[in-house]
Order: C-alpha cells, then structure tokens, then sequence
C-alpha cells in the first residue's frame, strides 16, 4: 500500500522514532474511513471508570457491553478505538485486527477525594503489547500538585513505549488548585497544556476545545501586545495547532459531553478549520443509538476529509 | 470432562486470557456442587486478619484452627477456599489439590489507624504458584485517597498472574474519605465499583449487596431520568451485572455480617433473582457450627442450581 | 473432592514437593475413568515432531488435526494429554481445563543426523503455565555422549518447575554410542534408566517395556548371582517399579509401534502384573480409528482398574 | 537423632514448607536443654540497638561484649540466641555451629521520631545465610499507620526465606496510633497481634503476655457475649495459642523489663500453664550477673520442661 | 554445645570461610558417634545412579528405598548422608533434620561411552539450601580431557555454595587418557588429586585408597630422591593428608567395591592410622543386610575413635 503525502508529510515529523513506532502511527492514520487523510476520528470509551457505568451508559444501555465499542469503531470507521485495560481484554481476541487499539494506561473515578487531581495506573505497556495495541493513551493534568508524579511516570511509559514501537498519546486537560474552573479549557491554559504533552514526548496530544477566556494575568497582556486573534473557536485551534510544534504534532479534540448532533458538527466544522487534525468523540457517539451514532460518526468524518 | 454450554459460555468472555488463565476459571466453574452451572460458592476466611481471631472465631471454636476451613469448603462442596497466606500455608499440603484456592494477596486489620483505607499486600504471585492455587484475590477500596496505589499495585499483579496463569478475583469495596457510611453500599457507588474492579482486568468480581440509597447527585439525576428500577434487591442486583461489562464478568455477592439462616437464604434469592454469578459466605458459613453450615451452605448452593 | 487411600499414599512420596506440585498431581491422578485408582493413562503425540506427519498421521488422517488429540483423550477419559508447544497451543484455549496437559519441552526430529542423540529444548516453563499445564516433559537419552548437556538442561528446568509447582515427567530412553540396539529396552539398561530419571528429580517416569535381554556383562553377573527373576514381561516390570525408588516414584510404560489390539492388551495385562502405575500410549491410540482408539484405551483402563 | 513425638507433631502443621525449613526448625527444636520437648527458651538482645548500650548493659557491663551473649545462650542451653546484624557477625565464627542464630533484620533505636513506628531493614536474608543463621527475625507493629511498608517487606523477606530453607520468627507488637498505650498488651489486641503474625506466614510467633485489658469496644462484645476466660495469665496465654492456628504455630513470651525473679518465674508458670511454647527472654537474662542469668534461665526451662 | 579442642581446632583452618559455613562444617563434625572427634564417617549412595540399580542394591533390596538409607545413616550415627537429588528428595521432608545431608550435585552413568569422563551436573546450590543440606558434592576427574569444564564448573558452585554458607565436599577421582588404569590409585596420583581438590578450594576431600603404584617418571624419581616411605597403607594415607594443605583439610577415603569385614576394618584400620579423618563407605554399608551394616559401621567409627 503506498502512503499519500499527506501521511509520509506527518510521518516525517516524527523521525527520531524507531521504525516501530512509526508503523504503528502509520497504522492509525491508515485505517478507516480517513485512511491516508492525515486526520483522524477515534472512539474513546473510558467513562465507565471515570463516571461510572451508570452515568455512562444508562443513555444507551447497548453500551453496558464491552463488544458494542469495538463494533461500533469498526462499523463506523474510526481511526482508532480507546479504552482501560478491562474493555479491551474483553473483547481483544474476538475483534483481533479489526480495528487499531490504543490502551488507557492510567484512569481515575469520582470516588475518591484525591488532595491533587491525579489518575491511577492502571495498566502497562506489557499489557498493549500482549493485547495488540498500537499505542497508550496516558491522562496528565497540567495544573495538579501532582504534576511531578504524573510527568515522572509518564516519561517511564513513554520511554518504554517508544523502545518497544508504540505511539503514546497524552491526554492534556488542565486542572488542579492552580487553575480556576473557567481556566481548565482557557485557551492560554489550553495552548499551554498541549505543549506541555508535547514537550514530554507524546506523539498524539488531545485537548479539550479552547474558550476565548484567558486565565492568567501573563497570558494576557501577551495576546494583547501581538494582537493574537482569539475570537472564533477555528482561531482557538489554530493556535493550539500551532502551540504543538508549529503542528509538527497530531492534536485532536475532545467532544466533551453529550449534546445535540448539530451542535457536534457545528464545533466540529470550527475544529477543522482551525486545523485540527481530527476529534475523539466518546459520550457524543456511545450515549447515541448505535444508528444515530454512525450517522453523526460519518458527519463527522466527512468534515475533516474536505476540510 | 466435557463442560457445559454455560460454562463455554462464561469461558468465551475471556477469549483474550491464555490458556493457563482459562484453566484455572474452568477448574473454579467446575468444582463442588455447583460444577457446570455457571454458579459459584466461595468460602473465604480472612475475618482473622480483618478483624481478629476472637471476634472472627469465638462463635465457633473449631474454625480457629486451619484445617477446619479447608474441610468445610471440602465438605460443602464450595467451589472456592479464599484465605490469606497464612491460614493457606497451614494446610495447603494436607488438603493438596482437593479444593481450588484463591490466596487473598492483600489484607487490612482493624489495629492501624489509617488516613486512608488501603490494605497492606501480604503475599505474592510466586507464593500463589507455590501453594497450587488457582488465583490471587486482592481488595481495592474506591473511595479511597489511596485507591492510585492500590490500583497501581494491582496492575503489577495482574499483568503477572495473568502471565503465569491465575486468576484474578478482585474484591471492590467503596470506602474512604469520599464516600459516606451510608454511600459504601448504594446502589451507584456499587455499580461503579464493580466497573473499576472489572476495567482493571478483574476475572471474577466480588460486591457487597447494593442498598436503595443513591450516593451521587449526578447519579441520583441519571437513575431519575432514565427510571433504573433500584426498588428490590434483586433488581439492584441485575444492575450490578450489566456494570459488569453487560453480564460478561463473574460477578459475585459477599453475605456480609452473620445472620439468621432464613435472612441469608432470602438474600441468596434476591441475588440470585437478579442474576448474581453466586455468593462469598464467610462469617455466615465458619460463625455456625459445622453442621448449620453445611446445611446452610447446600440450601444456598440449591437456590443458585434452580435460579 | 475427597481423595482414595491410594492417591494419598503416592502423595505422600513426594512429600518435600510445595503443595502447588502436589495440587498438579492430584490432578493427574484424580482426572479421567482411573481417577482415584492410582493408575494413570495418557496420550503423548509428539510422533508429528519427532518422525514427521505423514508417518504419524497417514494411518488415520483425522490424526493430522491438533484438536483430535485433545478430543480423543478428553473421550477416552486419558488421565492427560501430552504433547510438543505447538501442538498444546493449537488448542490449549478451546480445551482449556477439559483435560491435564503435560508440554513436552525438548523434542527430536529424524531429519538432522546428530553425534550424539540429543533433543532440541523447544518450549519453556513459562509456556508450560501460560497454557495451564500440570506438567512439563523431558526426554533424556541415557548412553549419549550429549547426556551431561541433556541432564544439565533438565536440573534447571526441573528447579523452576518446582518452584512454580508443576510436576516434572521424564521420558527416560537409552539410545547411543554406548548401548547397542538391542541393549535400548534391555532389562538391566531399562531399570538404570529408569533409576537415572528418578535421582534426577521427576515425579512420573515414562520407560519402554523391557526385554528379557541383558547389555552389560557387570549387570549380567549380577542378575545371575541374585536369580533376579527376568522370564516374563511382568517379572521385569516388577524390576523397574522397584528401581524407581522401591516404587515410590510413578513409572509408566509407552507402547510403542502400533499393533494388534490383542498384542496391546496382552503387553498392558504384563505390565499391570508387574505393578506398572500405568500406559503412556501414542501410536496404538491415534494410529486407529477414532472408535477403535477409544475402544482400546477403554480396555487398557479397564486392566489397570482391576490391577 | 530420632525425633520425640512431640516435635515430629510439631514439624507436621509445617508441612507446606520444604525440607530445608523443616531441618531449621527442627534444629530449633533440637538444641539445648529444652531440646525434644516442642517448648523452647530463646535469647534476644536486640536492646542495644533499641534502648541504646547504657540502657542496655550498664547493670552487667560485662553484656557490653558480643561473645558474652553467645556464652550466656550457650551455657544456659538456650534453644537459640537473636540479635542484629552486628553482634551476630561479632562473633558468628568464633561460635560456629554452637548454639541456633536467628538474625534480627529490622530493628529500631529511640533516637528519631517517626510519625508512625516501623523499624528499619537493617540486615538481609543473605546475611543469615552467610551466619550460619536458621531463622531470620522481623518485627511488626500492628496498629501502626506504617503497618503496609512493613507488611508488605515481611512478605518478600519470607517468600526468599523460605525458597533457601530459612524459618521466620515474628515478633508482632502492637503499637502506634490506633492504640492506646494500655491497649499495647491487651489481651484483645495480643490475640490479634498473633493471628497476624501467623497469617503473614510467620514460623514462631513472638508477642507479650497479655494483660485482661479489652481495647477494642467490638471484642468487649464478644468476650462478654462467649464467656471468654480471661482472669489469669493462664487463660490469656491459652487464648492467644488457640489465637495461632488452634495451637498449630509456634508461639512464645517476651519477658519485658527486667524485673525480680521470683516475678519472672512466677509468670513463666502462668504461661507455660496456658499452654506457650516457651520464652524470649534478653532484659531478664543478660542485665544480671552471669551466675544469675544461668539460674534464672535454668529454673525456668525446667518450668516448661515440667510442663 | 561446647565443642572439643579438636573440632576447634579443624575449623580454625578454615577461618577464611563465613560464619554459615563454619557452621555447617561444624555440623557436620558435630554429629552422630563420631560427634566431636574431628573423625567422619559418611554414608554416600550414588550407586544407583553411578552404576545403576540392580548392581546396587540387588544384594540388599531394602536398599532400592530410598527411606533405607536415610535410617540406615541415622542409627549407624553417621555424620553425613550424601546422594544425588532424587534420593535425597524422596525422603527430605520425613526426615528433615536427623541427619546432615551433602547433595551430590553431579553424577555420571556407565551407560554413556564419553570421549573423556566428566560428570553432569544434576543439581543445583539452591536445591541443596531448600533440602536442607549442610554440604554439596561434587566429583572431579583429574586427568580428563573435560577437566577445565569441570574445575570451572566447581569454581562457579563453589563461590556460590560459600557465599551461602555451605560446605563444598569433593570427590577427586584421577581418571581419563593420561592416567593409566593402575595410575588411577598411584599414590602419586593420588595425593596430587587430593592437593587439586584443596587447591579448588574443597573443604572435604574424598580420594580412594592409594596403592604403592608410582604412575608418572617425574614423580618416581622424586619418591626415589626424598626415600619417601609408600610400603604400607598407613605410610600413603599419611601422604595424602600431608598433601591436603599439612593436614590442614579434612581428607577421608571411599572404602570401594563391596568386600568381606574382616578386609574392611583392617583397611580402615591403616587410614586411622596414616592420619584419614575418615571414611566414606557406601557399598560396603547399604549392599550388606541392615544388621550387618549397622555392626560394620560401628566397629569403623570405633577404630577411628579410639585413633
């Protein structure tokens, strides 16, 4: 299969990697509906661990089984499918190969009172090698009195990954007791924070769309002296884009919670003109019926391939 | 000995364990009275760690020694004998091979004051091995500040017992600074802690019987509006199956406090009504003399044979 | 499961064994029509290995496919299966638990001319526990001049098998420069090979039945000296039972070449005189038939039950 | 040497431990003039490390010199001498082979404070081997906030000593916040203390004589509710046997401070009346004069020998 | 236990060595009815695997058991009982503790025609530290071809068994092309293979009885020279022990091929006199009936005694 452009383009920023790592990102941007676009739309289902299966689910009970996410990725053309240990190990062996798999290694609930916000490992690189996988996902929360532990742990998985072929893709999202609840998707905190999972190596940065609100005092004289523009979300994102590495980084965007499906393709269509090079999209595509969900999944995809 | 469609059935859902692990699942599926029936009873005897030998065994003498435990899973035909290290090492050469074992890998005792609940890791993957066990069983605490260390230790357990071919049992148990007394035992703190235990890469899955009470606002508002039905035991119950990954995970029920035999038994159908894999009888089985226990122990494994 | 007298006594032989390699052996001898007899019989293929396919399986073609095997010995009611890595894992998760496994860890073929007779070390312990084995399987060759790397190799394995409480089952066959063809299932070359195997460490023995002759003119002086009687098949078992630790350690006898059944039952009813703890039968199995095969087997065990 | 009943009885509850353990603790059991009858008097002199020298040897300076202790042990016919690292090396050739060492390999000092009592690792399970040690010693503090780091050391210092033969003696005092000083020997508490000890796979179980103290409103109940004896030291001695496996663990008494003799011995009948398998006793023996000690201890292994 | 002038005497010649294998040197010479003299004698049976079964134990089949041995060194009082690891397993656990155990950690077959005589090795240091033993042994052919793998094989055992406190006993057999059969015993050969076994660092050697026979020119004209005296036994033995390090290594002798008493004692009588420190009598214990055996034995430990 030769490669586009597009994606030999994308492959080039990452060079230093070892060969391995490269299929395997060669693998993501293959793989269905947006093959060889250089965009990507990837289903990430790790709310039963971080809300509960209830809150999750409840919407869409279909969704209680481990078997429908996989389907779903694959019968919608996902680039990927996301999930914890637990949902991938039960259903790995059955879609085998259908569908590139990337393993949250680390994972938080709302159970516990946590003094500083900071996930749980929750599994290994051993592990997304035994099922498969073609990269771990890892959560920081830039912002956490928790950074060090976070960053220190990442940079062990990310070192091993790297060593045995793995893509790692960094979860970015601000929060923590230094940053106000506004300030989570600021876009100064927003920019930041997808640099900083740059910065730590990751080779895939997902980050939360970016609101014109800019939380610290710095930050803010800066934009105003260079006339940054902020006002539309496309703005927003390109300067996200362009806060990881000149958008020598692959960044996609969360959806956030569930909402109505114009709304997804109106944000959507925002994303992709700020260059964003896809969306993970979670609660928007399993709380859906399974129909619907394909549908808006398609909408979705179809943005980005005449973006 | 060729398995019953039930017992494939359950073997199917872990189609990515390898061959060791589905093994030791078969031999706990197939052993004692309720062997072939997709249904399962445990003794597990670790009061004496948790909460004292006088307390644990005063009720009846003759389970302070060892020996007892094993013949009275022996003699009720139990699927499983769970203990820790200890009270395994005892007799684990006398009664070799004549009841499957699960070595409890961590316990907690009522003497520390702890800032957080987390259980102290008392026994390892090799001793599991050496004893002839067919796996580990670990608690985790949601709820608890120190759930990251807990569900990091476990995930280093996991990976290796799941290497060498074990089992993993996770006992999940809400508690800690952010759950109240009330909250360890509602029906959405149950649900999700029965999630986490299964996201962890959980084989077999122990709760307690979930409660009516709702611990979570965001829950509260999801149960309301999509009218989850929490108003028996056994529906509650069948909640706490389809959080385990649709039913695709052992989930099992812990007795709790001894109590009169009629009681268990009519919790035991309510469990079973909604559809629980079995029950883990501790104090309700070794507090009442030999005999009551045999007896109480077969009336139970009968209701789970005709549910 | 409560044991018989019998498979408490050969327990008890192996007394400084942990109870993991207890528990794997009570599992050999409490599996299939003789459990509980103290008997065993099992179905070794490793003929695809060690003479080639077509002269292994051409007889009865359905031989060709690795599930046969497991189905025949699960059908027979074969106290195991035995066989090369590749063979077990064909299979190994479909049959999980259905019947006890012993990996063959070295195995020979007939196409390398070698110096001196020695196996190939082909798998691993670690193998032996991710597919769920009982046991792992060592073939020496007593009379090679590579016997110390064969013995060496063994005291490695064998420590680690322990210690992860497998049980360790040694094929002992004398073949080389020092014993001549005839001298291979000589009476007195049987009994030393079968001593050499027990001082090594193995918990079960597999020898030929042996002949009436005599290789060595020390041993013939011996004999000669003591009356040892020798004349029929059963007086020479009786030797190898004694000689394998006064028959405190397992040995069982491989039928070799196919042939008539009526040859085959005769041979088992002399070895079963003799105090054979049973038959580790390959070809004369899944060279028949697959009725035949079951047929033979279930006369073989019949004969050993009423030893 | 045949062994008496009495120690054959005891070996037998070890049967789960290989050859190598056994031998150790029969050596324990065979050493001295309390050798065979399954009771043993042990010297421990720790107190140097955990009082400091002045403390320690000032009322017999003599006690200020390792070869001293070795002496003493010897020429009272002790069953084993303990001691950290130090002393051991002090004089472990000039002694060789003349009297059982156990290695103490954690000890404390009361020179800092720590926010939670835990002695530190001070000597490894390599040391005992190179000291011609049979036992390692390890000190727990139920009841302490650092209860899981010592737990869980324990845990992988005994899995080592055991796999190379070594016994395990656990002193298991209760201490730290969750207990009041008064509670640090209530008989509750002790009980507790010693199943603990015996759960984590301890071989002896060291604890102090209990007082009638209940610390714990939830055994109140249970005492009160059973009847449970506990007037004299007797019956509380007698509790915490059946509080070790139903009296299948090795359990002993420390003496504590320094205290006249008529007292010493007069508890040492009380306990030997309750059934323990002997003393520790360092302060009482070492911090008389020689003459005194050799007394002391004498009369008291004829108490236990009488027993 | 005090220790004689003697026994601290020995041991002082090996204050190079730590505490653990003073300890078990001590042990060694501690035990039985020669306890305390500085004099051994061990009970070695490796003949079954050496020579195989029959020839072993056909002239007294209670010695195919390997119980037999373990009681037989027992009562007879011996100091040691040395085997190959399946013999010594057989019966570890029963017997643990009754008597000091040397693994014989490897061992050769007459089956195999080798190139040049070189043993394999069958067991392991950690097998000797989980069974229990004091000692492992090991036998060397000096003047065989495979003589550096075997110096370096034991050079590896050998650091490894003493940094885990055990002793290292070494058979020295000369054998192999450059020695001719008569040169095997030569009292040149033979005290130049005693000084090889000291040299590599052997705590107990073993060598045969030498014979008057000078094997090497070199050496018979040195004998010539020095008029050094080689008539009798007595006069070689004294060589012998001369050439272990001045005396300063304990060096006992095999007693060889099955003879009548009368020729036993007298040879044993010689060693005493030259100076042995011992004997190891295999054959000539287990191949006569238990009571003759017992008788022999006895008388031998009295002539060393009274030496």
């Amino acid at each position: 299969m030769a490669f586009t452009d597009r994606v030999q383009q994308i492959l080039s920023w990452y060079s230093s990697e070892n060969p391995g790592t490269l299929t395997n990102l060669a693998r993501l941007l293959n793989h269905g509906k947006l093959a060889g676009t250089g965009k990507l739309v990837i289903l990430p289902v790790d709310q039963g661990f971080e809300h509960g299966p209830v809150r999750s689910f409840a919407p869409n009970p279909d969704a209680y089984d481990p078997d429908y996410h996989y389907q779903l990725a694959i019968d919608a053309g996902c680039n990927a499918y996301a999930a914890p240990l637990g949902s991938l190990e039960a259903a790995a062996a059955k879609f085998a190969g259908q569908v590139p798999l990337i393993l949250k290694v680390n994972n938080s609930d709302t159970l516990a009172k946590m003094d500083q916000p900071i996930s749980a490992l929750t599994s290994t690189v051993e592990d997304a090698l035994r099922l498969g996988c073609v990269a771990i996902g890892y959560t920081i929360y830039p912002g956490s009195g928790a950074r060090n532990t976070m960053y220190q742990d990442l940079k062990e998985l990310t070192l091993e990954a790297k060593r045995k072929g793995l893509v790692v893709v960094v979860w970015s999202y601000p929060r923590g007791a230094g940053i106000s609840k506004q300030g989570e998707t600021a876009v100064d905190i927003c920019t930041y924070a997808a640099t900083i999972a740059a910065q730590l190596g990751a080779h895939l940065i997902k980050v939360k769309p970016p609101s014109a609100h800019i939380e610290q005092p710095e930050h803010q004289k800066v934009f105003e002296k260079h006339g940054i523009k902020t006002d539309t979300l496309a703005d927003r994102v390109r300067l996200v884009v362009q806060s990881c590495f000149n958008g020598k980084r692959v960044v996609i965007f969360s959806g956030g919670e569930a909402k109505g499906s114009e709304d997804v393709l109106k944000e959507v269509k925002e994303l992709a003109a700020g260059g964003s090079f896809g969306s993970i999209m979670g609660r928007n595509a399993f709380q859906r019926k399974r129909a619907d969900a394909l549908q808006l999944l398609g909408d979705v995809m179809s943005i980005y391939k005449s973006a």
